[in-house]
């Protein structure tokens, strides 16, 4: 079928190429030139037929914006679907403004990384029956083949929703290897850590994708010398914290991956510095000059 | 090449299994009557033929006992390996005895449950380059078929402190998953929980052996209403947590998995007895009984 | 000076009682008119002189519709202050729709539970300096003596926010003590654990209010076995957490004792099945039908 | 009554001032000669009267070679004091190789630091009642005036345990200022967070004696700009955390508060080095170089 596809990036160019493999036909458009197929939106747009479906895939930031562009020049039948980070909470009031007009709205989790391109994206959609039925067979081609890769979780909201969880599951998982991975680093027992890991892609209850990665990691830098221990993160950690606060869900492990990232970030800590204080107040303890 | 194995339970038995259709004699021994091959402990040794590779696969709070046993009726030149869940730190003053009387020690930790008789057993094992060697061939054919499953983690002891991190990290990735499974079921946007958790199991960034497991579990229960969150712990998470606090690592996730176990097994929790009452007293906030 | 009041429960009927004893004219109003001074929001703004200060001092829930029905009865120069709890973010927007009817707004956080009446409650306000001098002697005559109890901590929102925040550290606190003393409860080494409280309360680094209250706590009931280990949570805490992960804080400790309250008052723990689920698929772990 | 002191540091030198304006005849020995009142252990021993009392004030690193040098030179009779940090496990044994000799055995533990000199240490002792009974006149001037300050919590060990209770609820509370404060310093809504702090003495739920030492020290440097966030343990937090492991008690806030202090010990964090590992390979995720 035919696509119109905003936002040609890591990501949005990936898909491009992944979707044309299958045999649709794929209209893109990029502020870059070099990597766009219209010159400018209203271009685009006049590229495709109606009803059209014009999938959204820019940074979070601007999303908001090339929707409220967009909206003008489609028509009544036509569907937008926002695949990027959103937060689940815009998709609502977004859906309402396009339902308006008669334009329909899917908002659509994507999973996959850099890997997605060749092994599929794994997509996590909400909106209505028909709205998600109509682009149907692009999600098809891009989620990897087989039973597993795709869901439509609910109305709209439940794709950035599931999403959103999903990523926040992620911040856990990963911090619990990093954990491992520090106290199997400082232990006087364990001679090749690298070397454990690996041990680790077959057989054990640890297996996963991302241990995968870590060894591939460990393959290229066997005590991630190279590496500074800073992480940023994209909104969808704090979404999921903000979430069970909302909903009175213990998330002991998912917040404290999220506030590792903040720590990670932080040149010296001031609470810390509140503690250092402290101690000096009462014991007499040393204290470390700034 | 012929193997001594004392214990035939859920894991001793499938072992044998296993190693008896890679071709292996195993001898083995189990105070059930009805599965073992030997009739006593002297029975067993008296038919291996020195030198002997005897593995010990027993619950943790009688390994010593019997290798203590076991030692006396053993030759210099024989190896004891010690399957079991043992702490780390036993490995050494254990290997120090047998020593004493010419016999090698290796302690290895076997990773996957009721699973391994089919896909293998994850294998990390610790010991002297000797003594690991004598028994490689049972180990290859425990070890799931491919480059991964086994690491020769290092000296006495570091077999079983490669485990004991796998079980602090299986701890943290498992309440991982946990976390966002409750997040999902409270949520008012997600109609499809179980739907979406299968969908994970393809293309995403958390796909893993747990994941797959826990959409098992909720295609047989799909809230899984007939479970009671109560979680037993088996000891290697407390040492991994010891063992962060001896080594000074920084173990927010896996400590937080293992108190939450704690936690499911408390009628009522003294903590919040405390806060309820200091809640009233400061606040006049009604109390509820006991 | 004079002071309308509106709200003359637990809190509001106290600070009534405390600002007559020290000599102002308070004219308060209630719905339920035993202990109401007037018969309606309109009698109360009739028995005032302009320019009039108006402290409302009603559940958060709805303070928001107390000042939307108070402001058109009021004239420019007049001051409103909001002693009750609300959300920090709520207080710009309520100053800025009085602030164009020339109506000054003051946030007052005020800490001191049913102790105020007797020790002074602690003042935590935010606002332009002019509307905090108009009710400044009643700010001097509700905080304790002394040089303490009250602080203007910055513009509109900053005496809610620094009021959240202490709520937010009082959950830290209260949880610290609450983990100590469950400790004590479980541990065989100490025989007399109200006693041990109790000598906290002179000398010792974790001598506080709270801690003499926990200690009253054990006088009344040495075990709390009278109590259920349940805690409801007014929002603060929510917010202190939520504000932490806005602005990239780490927050271990308050988080943790706000999932603590979320834990104590479920049922069962859906994260808990989901433990308690994997650990059957991996393990064949005996599970605990509900 | 008469004393042996063995250790005239920070802490004993300001006890026997102490003892001795209450009227007491202590006879200090110090490895510093100035300070001393005794050239050896011998010469004090000597220079006290059967039945002796000595309280021994060294670091915990050499406690138990003290008291092993110190044992043969005393009678049956006699009673030892372990006012230092020992672990409470060592008590036990230590107790009993006393016992051998006639020689009772208390373990006391002292809090106070700098300002136990001028308000009296609290003290929680453990041991047998005749023991106790000996020492009490010492406890009696060591400790605060008044009705609190001095628990005698159980037989041998529970002195060192209480404290070490203390010194783990003593790490959360400080915590809980420690996050608060890091907020308040974050928050763009609070301009005066020192004022803050400062009001907080009176009247509220938070106040303490910590609180007013960390008012102090933003009396000394508003922003604690002089110093860095870098924060030493001395073994009480792990114990009190080893405790909860071994007890089964779930201990976030404590454990929490122990970790943040082994992250403030480190140059960069092996586990987000892992982190940003990861995130590099999966999302192509910029690293940072170190």
């Amino acid at each position: 079928m035919q696509l119109g596809l905003i936002g040609l990036g890591k990501m949005g160019g990936n898909m491009r190429d992944r979707l044309r493999e299958a045999g649709h036909e794929v209209v893109g458009f990029d502020q870059n030139p070099e990597i766009s197929d219209a010159t400018s939106l209203d271009d685009l747009i006049g590229k495709l037929s109606a009803p059209r479906v014009v999938w959204v895939m820019v940074p979070a930031g601007v999303t908001e914006a090339t929707i409220d562009q967009l909206a003008p020049l489609l028509s009544a039948g036509d569907v937008v679907i926002d695949g990027g980070n959103s937060r689940f909470s815009d998709d609502g009031p977004r859906a309402e403004r396009l339902g308006a007009l008669g334009i329909g709205y899917v908002d659509a989790g994507v999973s996959g990384g850099v890997w997605g391109k060749q092994n599929g994206y794994a997509l996590m959609v909400g909106g209505a029956d028909e709205h998600v039925a109509q682009a149907m067979p692009i999600f098809e081609s891009l989620k990897p083949e087989g039973e597993f890769g795709f869901v439509h979780a609910g109305g709209v909201g439940a794709g950035h929703y599931a999403k959103m969880v999903h990523n926040g599951i992620e911040y856990g998982l990963m911090h619990a290897y990093a954990e491992g991975y520090e106290l199997l680093e400082k232990s006087e027992f364990v001679k090749d850590v690298p070397g454990v890991f690996k041990s680790w892609r077959e057989g054990t209850v640890v297996r996963s994708w991302l241990l995968d990665l870590l060894d591939r990691a460990l393959d290229e830098d066997p005590t991630l010398a190279s590496l500074r221990g800073y992480a940023d993160d994209t909104g969808e950690g704090r979404w999921t914290v903000e979430e069970a606060i909302r909903l009175a869900v213990p998330m002991h492990v998912i917040s404290a991956s999220l506030f590792a990232r903040f720590e990670s970030r932080q040149e010296d800590s001031p609470a810390m510095k509140a503690i250092a204080a402290l101690r000096n107040q009462f014991g007499g303890h040393a204290i470390h000059k700034s």
